[in-house]
């Protein structure tokens, strides 16, 4: 509403948007998270009500907002599909990041205090995120970005494993598990697990070796497909498929994304 | 840690480096705050707690990071000035504005809850925030932005004081307040506050009138002027500076920024 | 080779990576054509040698950069069509651009020179050029990019046409041709042409209808295509094709490209 | 003029807005000079003459951009100084680098054929540029930024001529050159020249060991100065200010940049 002779100072501002018509997608990344995991005493090697309490604030920002398709988490991470087509804040790079890091921030603390009475935030250490934009011009790109994802969590969770299963049950230190691991390669730490803690890496759970995928489901997509070219739609049609985007089920779940069934499964996705 | 063949897909990642050696700012606003001021019930037209509020938070900012030297604010908004030799986060405008946003919005979320006991922050409305980012290559320009925040603040206190009374004393409707104040000038409104509603405003408390400066003081200053040239410094000194920095007294205040005295008192603003 | 204290000014520089497969777009622009073509007398509504001095400048890009895989211009203005996956300067936006820009100048004017011995370039007016990229990320934008420019082409030759004639022959002012012309579309204009001076607009010459054309032909497509990925090809495949890039005619053509035959007939180019 | 369905693909148009109220620099730098200077048979280590083109070239820049206020040149390279104030074209980025690009090479052209009627340039190697631009917030900045470039010249003028004197005199080959170079120091190359080939490096032409400046003098800067402030100037006394700027002279000189004498007697530069 205001003006005044010193408003010319906002000619200095700078927007980024991001090219229309390539997937984007924005990932969130936890702050300071291993000290945040020490700070809340959080189980090693991985604490699955921490865990879930991600999961909860990512599928908070699944619901929040429509134009996300698939979230992707791990650990203190998680990536978020927004469709091709989405002009979310005019595809506006400050906005859209800042926003995403805020939610994300708000939803975790607000799970946390949830799911945790007994130890809930405190000022010394809050959960805080940053994120950051890119774009991918072909579905190709999407495909490898998530199977990049899903095998970091895959090297990061068996490293973690036997890291932690040296130092809880075989009494190391810290030092003496990671000099124990440097070196080795799945197949040695698959060994180690099995021959000295008795543990088959492949039965542990899945939300640990794969990750979390959350996944709007449209049971309806043979229809939705049949009105394919969404700009040629009229705008009542649009309208129509936004709704039917808000009422999509919104489904968890822990599985591989690398090869191709999940993805023949929901065209929708890389359409 | 992990290296897979996926990993290509980094390469569409970009970062933005601020533009060295230039004064930076970082804006942030809170997200659709005239509905989260509706649905926790701020009194209007000022709520003083939650004002308060939104300074701890800021406060708590200016503490952990201690780049910045100033921060002004006022209503949902605040304005964050880093000095020009700030290296913060190698300057990536990414990482600078996501986590603003995300310390922002927690630190806002904690300090609500400790003041506000009896209507905690509900998971329908979590209070979030967008960051964005702007260099200034002169102190000009510094004095004009923050005259700019400033004179805004004014203009939008003045408004909606008025607006207000005439509101909750005069029996209007919204639309009736927002009719009779179309086209009417500040002299007109401090009228009709003085006229009608026996307010002067010019007593109104500075707080409302001027917002909230949150400055980092130097008692020592002339001092560590001496070693004026940072540049130049060997890393020991640095570090002895960096400290200092650090231990600077913080103070929040509600005095006008525009004219020359506050700059002048405090020279290393705008070294 | 220099090394020096004043090196630091460096990280001042800024690089923009045009985003990786995409296709890009370089269109270079003749900077004050107007007056150029008045300095040297141009012919009127076209003067078809200084066309042709374009299209030699234009080929001897496409001959010099293989990544060029379609060239199309009119008037004083050129569009570069790149293959997706080029890295020509690692895409550095600046690079391709000033390049671009430099190379179109100089060899219109080598061009110029050797086309009009009798009226060479003057130092008072050389022939200039800026140049923009732009990426797009579909074969469908890479469609409609092109039908832009030759849809622009004909409204802007139509209109030329009919302007000059009103002036040549019909004695006009440029004032009076140009206020005989607001608000006539295209079949205003068609008549005009056909009942005061007896023209037949589809008879105009189609070099000025269409525009110019340029494009790299492979008659081994076939066998070059199924060696279809190239991220998959050997080293010395890679070269091979490259090798094959180089040797591909370059032929140009003044034909409809918004119709789809002749992108059918050229799948290379939107591979 | 043209409107069609097409257009939109505009949309996917970037520009780049290089910060207000900085000094900007663009480069512009030979591509491929190397072998340009082969085929055209370069006097070695110097050749006057080419250099003598390059600064006309520059100087018509000069003439031609009264935004200009000081250019730096060696080799193939040159160095402009817009002034902070400078609104050319906007200050678009693609605008002004492809600009200056393409002004560089024709008159680059133009005056090669003018100073070498001998030897024209032929289409096998025609002389094109890239460019840059960089901003730089302070003038300590901008007097580093030409230093940089200065001390560059020296650096590399000095081994040339070492080099040249070993090869052209001493009968070396290129390789047996730069084996004796390597690990040298400014001195070891002194004493080279002077023992070896009785030449006191210190004696060399200026233009060799200085490079060109092309700066615009104002003899009335002190009448000027005292309208101080641009931006509160009226629309007339900018025209006037402006004018004058086109008339004040242009000056080449071979001289120290990197002391404070230079820009002393200039305080216009960096005003």
């Amino acid at each position: 509403m205001a003006n005044s002779r010193f408003e010319y100072v906002k000619q200095f501002e700078r927007e980024n948007l991001l090219l229309p018509e390539t997937y984007l997608i924005i990932r969130v990344d936890g702050k300071g998270f291993h000290k945040f995991s020490q700070e809340y005493e959080f189980e090693k090697p991985n604490d699955l009500r921490a865990l879930q309490v991600m999961n909860r604030a990512a599928m908070n920002l699944v619901k929040q907002f429509p134009d996300i398709q698939l979230a992707y988490g791990d650990s203190d991470e998680y990536s978020f599909l927004l469709r091709r087509s989405c002009t979310l804040f005019e595809r506006r790079e400050m906005k859209l990041i800042t926003t995403f890091a805020s939610f994300m921030s708000v939803n975790y603390m607000f799970e946390w205090n949830k799911e945790f009475p007994e130890k809930p935030i405190r000022s010394e250490r809050l959960p805080t995120f940053d994120a950051r934009a890119v774009v991918y011009p072909t579905s190709t790109l999407i495909r490898d970005y998530f199977s990049w994802r899903q095998v970091d969590c895959h090297i990061n969770n068996l490293y973690n494993t036997t890291y932690w299963n040296l130092i809880l049950k075989a009494g190391m230190t810290g030092k003496e598990a990671e000099n124990r691991l440097i070196g080795t390669v799945s197949s040695d730490k698959n060994e180690i697990l099995f021959k000295e803690f008795q543990i088959n890496y492949n039965n542990e759970p899945e939300i640990y070796k794969k990750g979390t995928i959350i996944v709007r489901e449209y049971n309806d997509w043979k229809t939705l497909s049949n009105e394919v070219k969404e700009e040629e739609l009229s705008d009542r049609q649009k309208q129509r498929l936004e709704k039917q985007r808000k009422k999509a089920d919104i489904v968890e779940c822990h599985v591989d994304i690398i090869k191709d069934e999940f993805w023949e499964k929901r065209p929708w996705l890389l359409q």
